[in-house]
């Protein structure tokens, strides 16, 4: 009986990937529109195929085509944007304020175009995506004719394509009802993580996978402090809290899975969850190495990931694969851990299993689509070929072969790309579109960098406000003088409390941008009218930038600023380190008692501080704001008079100079 | 004032990894014969610069060549040869085997030649070699036009290339005077490793070295064991070992140093010595991740080396460099460990000084040789490029760019690879050879593969001898009765001993291949004519190939064996496993006690055994051995006769199933 084909491809080293792992070498696979419909011996298949077309392979590797079981490739246009920073200043301080700003379906269309070139250059014939106007990433993938599973992410907070989490549901379902039953394309929804989504959301995304019969693809356990932030506020580490949210009845595909325990990985092998393993990415930011020896002993099935090309920085699958078993052989000191050939099968059957669809793509199968990839290994770094052992040519493409020994690539029975040239993209203009999108990112990144106040409000939504503050500070010789002097008649008292405060001057080696502080403020007494009864003790964390110069001085060395911004300090004075980079540094801390009082119809604010570290002695300062200059004028001077008053016959010269000035002045 | 140039490089990003990191963009280089003489702007040279000839560089990143710290290159006749193997399975039961088989003139010249292909396409222009016939590699690196330091391998075991370490010391002076002063070969000593060489080798070594002022190239550290039995045996790790052999008095580069505390890091910083770090290597045999970070932080040179293909599998310094940063940045849990451009620096400048030929290369500066590629970075997996922080060059280059970028290679002011084209070698036929040679290894394994036997001779040396063995075997039910027939008159013992024994028996899915016996053998009693004095207990590993079948029964049930094999068992029962691959095993532990008697002139062993597991009562044991058929038949009578004098009416019959096969019984 013969059998017809479009295409028969012989003279190939043929990896079947199917259960037994048979290869054939000659080998041959015949085509039928867009599926398998023989594989085997050259010999056997030249008998009993009648083919339209023969294609000699010239001895290269034929082979499933690789599957990219995690990324997000439109950030294919973000490459390169920042390395070596910590996951927090990355994230925070780089992607996202670029994401904000630059986000769009244009944007996510053309990164999407863009990877999908990379993909097909480096043999990857089906990817598994999480990202925003995931309809774009769809679209592009279609169009490039390769095989995709597309997840929209929701997420708790605003998004570029959604206003709330409603919103990028409501964006899910119509994207899936659009993208269901798409030969090459299968509609998902990505609630992003544990800790940037609600117990409702994940609950909400279920529903819809369910309904739909979809993948629901998240993150989980990348990072240790995400795991240990979960377990103090629900506590329980990420998959209990998940299986809570009945997230496991759906067809889950959880990435990175860094941080989790045995228990966990029998509760996804249970569940039948596919976990994406990313080795560069958890890596390069420095997440660990996740446990995949053990989960594949437990039986989960498990694919392999690049990652967005922001933390890798490419998608090249022939390096994850020699890096995920370079990985698992030294953290479990075992040289036999991940051989060459279980990594195959990561990157091919097992990823699709671990993807859920197996059922289309993963090995060379009679009925399964026709995703093929050739791989010349007939050059200097991979040669000489040893035969003494079959499995040899697992290991020769793990640990010797490149991506770009990928010469050929078929998906659904079309060819993407022949002898090393894109059939379906036009790699000169998407390079070119791309190196526009670059320009622009690095001009809002260069304006942004200009200056330190502009990073402050790329972070802490900080608004600038213009206003004047002035300032009148003395050196105080006796304590007990000045808590004798605000009892004086004509200071009436509104506020008063006592702070404990710890601050952190940066400057930088362009005065022009001003001094940041980061300051720990503790609460230690409350009192006064305005406050009825006393408060546990509250710690504030706050930025604030001391505009760029002081603006003059007024009266007798009275300060005039203008423009101090402030925010809330969210993150850690690690973070604001790393991500201001100030050329030098200075610590203060002091105790602050703090009183606002009217003295002549006027409100102020008097500091009563104790400089402790360095130790520098008492200081009294009169502070007030203002929003126009002449009113400014008129304040300084009752701001001195009121100094005086407090102070009496003991008064020393008013000063001018910060207590970080100070500070340094002792150096 | 114009400078004389013969080449002008234009239109190019030039890193030039010089003390300040200086970058041009667009930049330009100036050679002169074998020389910088010019690195600037391009403006700049442009104006100052006569050139015979200009080359337009299109915009590729224009940097100095890498240099790759240790390697073994003509190990790349090897590439593929075993992986996924444990370390010692792997280096001797496949390494050294096919080293000590086929490690000639002829095989380390083409293997040299291979890897200087693969060199000079990945962008290497120098590089630190260890092997065997040191000369050749020095002969095939000159030829191909790569700068390299040639380490003439010497320790205590007979090699491939000297009978003894005296032999391969002259051997190695002989090669230094030979290519001491040529423009690219540097010749160097290069005793293997603490655990192969004795402390007068390392004298010997380092005062050779110190003699001709040429590099002393040692492995140290490389895994935890080494270090363990160093620890063991001198009571100190191997840095103050080596410290007391003085080679720190030598310029020394130390490959790998995975297992080195914080002390040997101080004493190598201090005596400048230079460190080759090897990801691929390291991480592929399980070796563990060497604390790089800490040592930069202490200010030692460390390079970065491919280690041999034969565990990595290539030599790509792109790969090396990417894992670099990626293992600190994991081990660590530092994101920013090992930022690009100090990866960068390992492999130009800094990778020069740990060489110690920095006043010769490693960076673009006047008067340094012209060692220098060009790298396309204006493809699809590195696109698009941010300019705003110039820092990210180094990051493009370390995160996403590949060897195959590489399109230009010049070294000392020759050009060996124009766009892509290797102008010094010929590919083509280097492949046609090299697969010639992987032919004959393929078959000496296979050959070898075929039989347990050969396998174990590759490894222990076992000599085959044809001899015949005959044993008389019955159940026992009394074991008291033993003990008084040994006493029965016409019985004399020569030698009484009592053992414990602990025997592993591997069997093969081709019963043909024999049965393979692991022994521990503790000797718990020693008595009789010839032992005088009780010795201290001791236990004798040894490995016993049960020949293929049983040759015959002869008499009634006494069996004939030919030709057991047997060797000392060097390596543990974990090593035999993983090397045998035996379909199956069984383990039996038994008391054994042992004469050696005189009976009726002939002289039998008796073996009364008591099998404790698994729990099979007592068994008595009449052998013999001769080197005749016929003797075998006369001395089967008298076995049996034996055995039925001790025993008296007690005896059941004998029988011819071995332990193991009674032990399988009972599953």
């Amino acid at each position: 009986m013969t059998i017809k084909a479009g295409l028969l491809l012989t003279n190939a080293i043929v990896l079947t990937m199917d259960d037994k792992y048979h290869l054939y070498e000659p080998g041959a696979v015949a085509v039928q529109e867009d599926s398998i419909v023989a594989v085997g011996t050259q010999s056997e298949l030249e008998k009993t195929i009648q083919a339209q077309e023969v294609l000699d392979c010239g001895g290269k590797v034929l082979m499933p085509g690789l599957i990219n079981a995690h990324t997000h490739i439109s950030m294919n246009l973000l490459r390169g944007l920042a390395d070596d920073l910590r996951l927090d200043v990355w994230l925070m301080g780089y992607m996202m304020p670029v994401e904000r700003e630059f986000v769009s379906p244009d944007f996510v269309y053309l990164g999407a175009l863009l990877a999908a070139a990379e993909l097909i250059r480096n043999g990857v014939t089906c990817f598994n995506d999480m990202y925003y106007f995931e309809d774009q990433v769809a679209k592009a993938a279609a169009e490039a004719g390769l095989r995709g599973i597309c997840g929209q992410t929701t997420l708790k907070f605003p998004s570029p394509d959604a206003n709330s989490y409603e919103e990028s549901l409501q964006y899910a379902r119509e994207f899936i009802q659009r993208w269901k039953g798409h030969p090459l394309i299968i509609p998902a929804i990505s609630p992003h993580a544990p800790y940037t989504c609600t117990e409702e959301i994940y609950r909400l995304a279920t529903d819809l996978a369910r309904e739909f019969d979809v993948p629901l693809h998240t993150h989980i356990a990348e990072t240790a402090s995400e795991v240990e932030s979960m377990r103090k506020e629900m506590g329980m580490p990420q998959v209990p809290y998940l299986k809570k949210q009945n997230i496991f009845e759906s067809k889950v595909i959880a990435a990175h899975c860094v941080h989790i325990d045995e228990g966990e990985m029998h509760t996804l092998a249970h569940y039948n969850v596919g976990v994406a393993h990313n080795p560069s990415s958890n890596l390069k930011l420095s997440s660990g190495i996740a446990p995949i020896q053990r989960m594949l002993e437990i039986g989960l099935n498990v694919g392999i990931g690049t990652d967005g090309v922001a933390s890798n920085n490419d998608l090249d699958m022939f390096e994850e694969m020699r890096l995920a078993s370079f990985i698992a052989k030294v953290s479990t000191g075992n040289p036999t851990a991940l051989p060459a050939r279980t990594v195959i099968d990561m990157v091919t059957k097992m990823g699709a299993k671990a993807i859920h669809i197996d059922h289309l793509t993963g090995s060379l199968e009679v009925g399964k689509r026709a995703d093929i990839i050739l791989v010349d290994i007939n050059n200097m770094h991979n040669m000489p070929r040893f035969r003494r052992d079959e499995q040899s040519i697992y290991a020769q493409l793990v640990y010797a072969a490149h991506s770009t020994d990928v010469t050929d690539v078929m998906i659904n029975g079309r060819w993407l790309m022949r002898a090393k040239q894109l059939l379906t993209l036009d790699e000169a203009e998407l390079l070119h579109q791309a190196q526009d999108y670059a320009k622009r990112i690095d001009a809002f990144l260069i304006e942004r960098e200009k200056s330190v106040l502009s990073k402050l409000i790329a972070i802490e939504g900080v608004k600038e406000e213009e206003s004047f503050e002035i300032q009148s500070k003395v050196r105080v010789k006796d304590p007990q003088a000045v808590h004798e002097g605000i009892k004086k008649p004509g200071i009436e008292v509104l506020v008063h409390r006592r702070y404990h405060q710890y601050d952190t001057y940066f400057y930088f080696a362009n005065q022009e941008q001003g001094i940041l502080r980061y300051r720990e403020d503790e609460i230690v007494e409350l009192s006064g009218k305005e406050i009825s009864k006393e408060l546990p003790v509250q710690v504030r964390y706050r930025l604030t930038l001391l505009g760029e110069t002081a603006e003059g001085q007024l009266a007798s060395d009275v300060l005039l600023f203008r423009s101090r911004y402030m925010a809330p300090a969210t993150h850690s004075l690690r973070f604001y380190r790393e991500y201001f980079s100030p050329s030098g540094e200075k610590s203060v801390e002091k105790e602050r008692e703090r009183w606002r009082v009217l003295f002549k119809g006027t409100e102020f604010y008097i500091n009563f501080d104790h400089l402790i570290q360095p130790d520098l002695g008492y200081f009294l300062e009169v502070k007030s704001r203002t929003w126009s200059r002449r009113d400014a004028e008129n304040k300084a001077e009752l701001a001195t008079e009121l100094v005086k008053y407090i102070l009496g016959s003991d008064v020393e010269e008013t000063m001018i100079k910060d207590y970080f000035e100070l500070a340094q002045g002792l150096e």
